[in-house]
């Protein structure tokens, strides 16, 4: 029985750019592997309609979960939510939950909720709202797609409260062994003992540190005993 | 005249499940910013054939160039040179090249040029060799293609070898104004400028920290004067 799948869509032009470095993609990561979600892909487009929604529809169709971050602000690039509801057909506008929560916010603050800030209270129809705890303004879900905020903690704040409603599978587990030689001397070996163990995911990352070539092998998988009956072979191949 | 534009695949299950913060893509879009390349999309995807296959043959179908990263290695989970090939329904065998090099390489080292470091000679019918100044072992460009390690210091040397390559376009030029105020008040504004210059792209990255609400309004292009115009304007919209 294989865990449900996930994929990322990063919607950022600050990122093609080489403007930021990508965080939630990272984080979201981390917390999908805890929650038994395969992360199968990310993609990162640019702020424009068509690319968003060429994505968004393909990664809809191939997988259990979809998780968007960026472009649901209030200014001129923020277009996600309307994205999102083309790709869905479906129509978009002010609701007054979501513009009730901006109202109370802005009132708490003493400042006005104009109209750019009243995009945010924009939602595709039949959506639910996703609760923003860190600055009210809320994401949604839709089908099996998630919208969430770009700012990283408001992000984190929202997978938050999305995953515990998400079915997950099992806790994707992993151990690692750090081999001070190079890939070239362990990749035999490495190749035989995943076949021995084909429900196991055993990769070879390679590093070179001050001229010192090695490899971190990491043994992934769902069941701790075959993790851990894999790993003792793994160590009794390159012992120390 | 607009820019080439580029995609970049990431193939790595260290990057989908958590376990490596990717490094290799926020350099790669820094130095096609600089050569004029605009990146318009990455993928990361995990090391399965048809996963990476079917992302190959849409980006370079969509783009002018596409950069991929890791799954060149010597060992099992390398699986990116046939990728390629089949990508391209070429066929990838030994080539006498890449093999000499690595032969060289191991000979100096005293190691053995074993079966799994021969795979790393495997090369698609037609590419030709990108060098790799740091641990011999060869990228490779087709077609449009250009296929580089995803161990970063290796991944950097080799962008370095292909870029001056690529036909670049302007320089993406860029200014950032930071405003300490909620996006929600400089969004109409905002929004206004980025009508009267449609030829730049204007963007708005807000912040919070310490309770503080701000944005970072980049304004990006090819043309220094227009965005020096269009920097003039919205310091007069937003005085410190």
């Amino acid at each position: 029985m294989s865990n449900p799948t996930a994929a990322m869509l990063v919607i950022g032009d600050e990122i093609l750019s080489g403007r930021t470095r990508d965080a939630n993609m990272h984080y979201l990561a981390q917390e999908l592997a805890k929650h038994g979600v395969d992360l199968r892909e990310v993609r990162i487009v640019s702020d424009t309609r068509d690319a968003i929604v060429a994505a968004l529809n393909a990664l809809r169709a191939a997988h259990d979960y979809v998780v968007t971050s960026g472009g649901i602000g209030p200014t001129h690039d923020d277009i996600t939510a309307d994205c999102v509801a083309a790709s869905f057909g479906v129509g978009i506008d002010v609701r007054d939950d979501a513009r009730a929560l901006l109202q109370a916010h802005y009132d708490r603050q003493g400042s006005e909720l104009n109209a750019a800030r009243l995009r945010m209270a924009r939602i595709p129809d039949g959506a639910t709202l996703i609760d923003n705890p860190v600055s009210v303004a809320p994401g949604f879900t839709i089908g099996n797609v998630h919208v969430m905020a770009g700012v990283p903690a408001v992000f984190e704040a929202m997978v938050a409260s999305v995953l515990p409603t998400l079915t997950g599978g099992q806790p994707l587990l992993s151990q690692t062994l750090r081999i001070q030689r190079g890939e070239g001397d362990i990749a035999g070996p490495l190749g035989e003992l995943a076949q021995d163990f084909p429900d196991l995911s055993i990769g070879s990352y390679p590093y070179q540190k001050d001229g010192i070539y090695g490899a971190n092998i990491v043994i992934r998988g769902t069941d701790g005993a075959r993790i851990d009956a894999a790993m003792a072979r793994l160590s009794k191949l390159f012992p120390e």
